[in-house]
């Protein structure tokens, strides 16, 4: 496999391959999410569902063919995704007489359905989420990041009022932020996206921005109030208590199958991917040693072991059916697809009650391999787990931190953004944005939430900044 | 709302819309299912999901579109599908050089990837299911029955003979019966289906057959044993231990949101719905009685038992919301939408601690509505729930066995499929199933697996029959 340190993207196209986390699709940019990679996106599902439910949302499943004539109702949103659309012409052996797109987002076709739910104050909030399955045509796929059909949940808000529609958008932001670092031990600065990269008929648009190995960010998840633009195209209003017809004011909410790439992209290294525990497949890999006899007696202790760990809610696998390969062979196909903890029991182990633990990154100095008694095994392991996985938020948080740097002259900037992100002050004009992309590939990726209040001049233009504090520059994917 | 008894099909189509289950989509034959009829499906789906798990498959998943020339490779699945197609030629801007098929079932498509990833025995059985939306352009839609596009989970595997393949496919038709019999409360009919009505590309199809409360038959869940048809069209070959290279044997089978419209057409009646508990989204629904101060008080005790009762694991509902709304309406409203239990709470009721339970249906003489100590009522709605569960099911199967009968001539046959169905011999020609369904609409829905051995001739053209016993035939949806 090509090392990460040697070409990052290379890397990656082989290890989302090997570690069979899917497979290139039949048709250009399409992707056949393999089980390995299917569990992860089941594991993060089950707890954003879990926290979207918690919070009062409903789920719901709208049509995903779209009626060309919905889009075309909101002058920006159709602009930005027109040149993406997949469009069906023919059904049932006939042309069709209005072509039907296949969704890239669900905003006309839900707002076409809250402006008939909604007739009174009484019926606000609505809030629904769906899980669903977009296509937007890419002209440069790469798996799990930019595909042309990618899984995502999209959630679609009406509220009585701005306040009560900024609440959800940030309530969003913040559970999207929650569960990057809390399963996926992503450190990501949540923040608002400038003007110019706001969501096509989004009011304001907020983002969690990820920085990958390569010092390039992600874009990991987005909250969106779209005000009453929508609304105003669909015509989603109430009566209020005094009986006047008013806009709702909406909003719209995304992650998807594209989390799975920032997983592997934020632990991943030359020997494949690192995945945190809370999102592994297999938490835990046995593999039992020997030949014959021998390798019997381990892999009897293996199951008996394997048993023992998975009725403590731990997801493992027992690796006692490819007796054609070596254990050498074993400990690299598992180091490569990112599995927290090995264990392995030889022969010798069996009359100590041992065997060795070996952690896919040492947590610290010497607690990589280690040989520990097999019995207390599972009542151990959650807190092993629990240290892996704050071991990788940690590792990643300082990566991020090392690659991160106030950057006040031009002359820095593009040394900076190269292999990581620069803090700097910007003008607030689209055209000034523009032209620090085509200079150094860089894009304005988030005013940051959190960024300490500051005041300076534009790092491109000179022209003082509006926003207050320094934005977050770097390359995206 | 009209009548069941009066006109089914104008009862089914206004009680799906006015409980809240799904919406006409603005697509012809397209449905939005609404969060109260997605609930249902994500109640079925967790059960079902966890019994595919628990039996060694895995999810995975596959793009929605396949290219137009996938599905020429099986001639038989071909022309089945068609005519049902939905076509993509545009996308990204351009016209396609391949017309893309949104996938109307997945064999094709996960045909190729698994003649990829199948090399030795070793890697077989190859188990893997999908939960996914499909595409059939319906000339006469219905909700959940038959839209456009519809939600499924659709099993796929690959077996080393045929006995293994046909253990997979007893398997599967053996789980959707459970499934069916124990959440959904249908006493379905499982077995073969004759040559004739066999999916396309399949050696052998199995179904489970519910009656609705108009005698009619509708298919829940079919599964397919495949043969080689579509590993010779699609090359899924394996070396067998002597290394000779051979085609595996492959299944597939699916369950659909076409239970959702099975769940309404067994249970509801002219009140509305009726939910089995196990697939209510609100298994008990609290209304407080009173105005002002009154029903301050009541409502404050419905929604400290409300909690109560929702700690038990119960789904329940505090309608307390809805002070414009008088509690006959609330009744009303709450039986339309089918909820199984009732309890209702007003101001006299709060000094004896006590409520009035009321069950969407009489389970025995006297047992509809009962006053009852609150105290106790979260430890007994356990029980309360499964006795309703238990009493829908043999309600449905009271009723089919009622309107089932064996029928030995052709005078008797067609009064009997008019309303509901005839246990008959047939000769096994599909000219001779294709004069019957022409004659009086039915078909034949299954070679019933629990049948009882029996001879006979043919109730249509006298032939002596080759099945060994006799078939069902009844009107399909």
């Amino acid at each position: 496999m090509t090392p990460q340190s040697e070409d990052f993207s290379a890397w990656y196209n082989e290890v989302v391959v090997k570690a069979q986390l899917v497979d290139r699709g039949p048709v250009r940019g399409t992707m056949v999410i393999r089980p390995y990679g299917y569990r992860i996106w089941e594991l993060l599902q089950a707890d954003l569902d879990r926290r979207i439910k918690e919070a009062g949302h409903d789920n719901a499943c709208f049509p995903m063919f779209i009626p060309e004539s919905y889009l075309r109702r909101e002058a920006e949103h159709v602009e930005g995704f027109s040149p993406e659309l997949a469009v069906v012409t023919v059904a049932g052996g006939k042309e069709l007489e209005e072509p039907l797109v296949v969704r890239p987002t669900s905003e006309t076709v839900i707002g076409e359905y809250m402006a008939k739910w909604i007739d009174s104050h009484r019926d606000l909030p609505l809030l629904l989420n769906q899980w669903a399955n977009v296509v937007r045509w890419e002209l440069r796929p790469r798996m799990f990041l930019r595909t042309t059909e990618f899984l995502w949940q999209e959630g679609h808000t009406a509220h009585i009022d701005e306040a009560d529609a900024m609440r959800e958008t940030e309530w969003a932001l913040d559970t999207y932020a929650a569960v990057a670092r809390e399963l996926a031990a992503m450190p990501v600065v949540p923040g608002e996206k400038t003007a110019g990269e706001r969501f096509a008929g989004a009011v304001r648009t907020y983002t969690i921005e990820g920085m990958m190995r390569d010092g390039r960010a992600l874009q990991a998840g987005t909250s969106h109030y779209l005000g009453t633009n929508f609304a105003k195209a669909f015509n989603i209003q109430y009566q209020d208590e005094e009986g006047a017809l008013q806009y709702a004011h909406t909003t719209s909410w995304g992650m998807s199958t594209r989390m799975i790439g920032g997983v592997i992209m934020t632990h991943g290294d030359d020997k494949g991917l690192v995945l945190p525990p809370r999102l592994a497949p297999y938490q835990v890999v046995i593999v039992p040693i020997g030949r014959k006899e021998q390798g019997e007696a381990t892999a009897a202790e293996a199951r008996r072991l394997g048993a023992a760990i998975k009725s403590m809610g731990i997801r493992v696998h027992v690796d006692d059916n490819r007796p054609q390969l070596s254990p050498g062979f074993k400990f690299n196909d598992w180091e490569m697809r990112g599995v927290p903890i090995r264990i392995e029991i030889g022969p010798r182990d069996l009359a100590d009650g041992v065997g060795t633990l070996a952690r896919r990154l040492p947590t610290a100095e010497g607690q990589g391999k280690e040989t520990i008694p097999l019995a207390r095994l599972p009542e151990e392991l959650p807190q092993i787990l629990a240290d892996f996985q704050a071991f990788l938020l940690a590792r990643a948080e300082a990566f991020r931190n090392e690659h991160t740097r106030a950057v006040d002259s031009w002359d820095d900037f593009g040394a900076q953004v190269s292999g990581g992100w620069a803090l700097a002050f910007h003008c607030g004009r689209t055209e000034c944005e523009d032209d620090i992309k085509a200079d150094t590939a860089a894009t304005p990726r988030c005013i940051p939430a959190d960024g300490p209040a500051e005041q300076g001049d534009c790092v491109k233009c000179g022209r003082p900044s509006p926003y207050g504090k320094r934005l977050i520059f770097g390359k995206a994917y």
